[in-house]
């Protein structure tokens, strides 16, 4: 979302991919805060001049760190949110959300919803790249609940927005005490609770 | 909860509370890996050497904040907490829930919340002080719901324990999606949501 980053020959977007896996990865373990650019120059072997010359300050490398979180994990579970315009889909989604939590001990959280939290006071155009990342990842699921009420497995009254929101709060809220409590009962419990409400819907 | 307070004198105790009330107000507006004890001392008036006799360490004074807030938070909306053994109490305390960050602007978001997405990792001791904190607000919760079912009002089948965990999650994860995107909407749908899938259990 740089406006520099079409005019970047190769190596240099390379370099700035490395600074922003670098910086997130920093960011992740250590928070924001805790990471200051000289950690970043040392761990990604860069000059501070670099740092500044695709990013302009900290926080548009903070907002360039959002975004590859929100791209990153996007990716990764596309196959799973193109499918959740059935409640198979919905179900597999949220198995795969918890067993991807089993897999690293229920540690670290959700990359994006810890920048949320530690970000949202910061400055207006991060809170806004913020509500971006969120609006991408509630958006598959709307779409895939409009899918699900256009196919008549949802009553007419089931409004997706809403209950997309529902289920957005239940993974980051699940993801949160699942974090804190090193089992992912609170984040499976919350999902099915989620996916429960969506299922009265169900015609 | 810190094994030194209960000898401490009236003013001791007092300087103690002036340091955590500094602390918690400066780690809410600028983090926690922000906030550094040169802050602390000027804002609270205080030496370090006095910020060490009372904490021992960042980590000592962290976990202080952290019982700090979740007292204040508790303290303040005890009544609504020990009423939430009917649907109309358990509505009453979403209601109030909305209207305080509509009174903020929505801005800050859950002052616990915030420090568990910071400090998850930081410490064992310190997660366990956050998950002993998260405890705290779920207890309510659930003695409320086990009340209800006791009373008749919920089916034998309904869980209160799992039920408390849909609702907490639904309050952190609509918080944070609430500050993010700076209106109560998805707090108010993320709360309407669990209280309509606990309704599902209703006899």
């Amino acid at each position: 979302m740089s406006a520099a980053e079409p005019r970047l020959t190769a190596p240099g977007r390379r370099t700035r991919e490395r600074i922003v896996e670098t910086a997130a990865e920093l960011m992740f373990r250590k928070g924001v805060a805790g990471t200051s650019i000289p950690d970043i120059q040392q761990a990604a072997g860069v000059s501070a001049s670099q740092i500044y010359h695709y990013f302009k300050d900290k926080q548009g490398l903070v907002r360039a760190v959002i975004e590859y979180r929100t791209e990153q994990a996007l990716v990764h579970q596309r196959p799973l949110l193109e499918a959740l315009d059935s409640f198979e889909g919905l179900r597999a989604w949220s198995d795969s959300v918890v067993a991807i939590q089993d897999g690293r001990g229920c540690a670290g959280g959700c990359e994006v919803g810890s920048l949320a939290s530690e970000l949202a006071e910061s400055c207006p155009e991060t809170r806004t790249a913020l509500a971006a990342s969120f609006e991408r990842w509630e958006e598959p699921i709307r779409v895939g609940l409009v899918r699900l009420r256009g196919r008549g497995k949802l009553r007419a009254d089931a409004d997706p927005h809403d209950l997309a929101t529902v289920l957005l709060a239940a993974l980051q809220g699940g993801l949160l005490l699942t974090q804190v409590r090193r089992t992912s009962h609170p984040l499976r419990t919350a999902l099915d609770g989620a996916l429960a409400y969506i299922a009265t819907f169900a015609t």
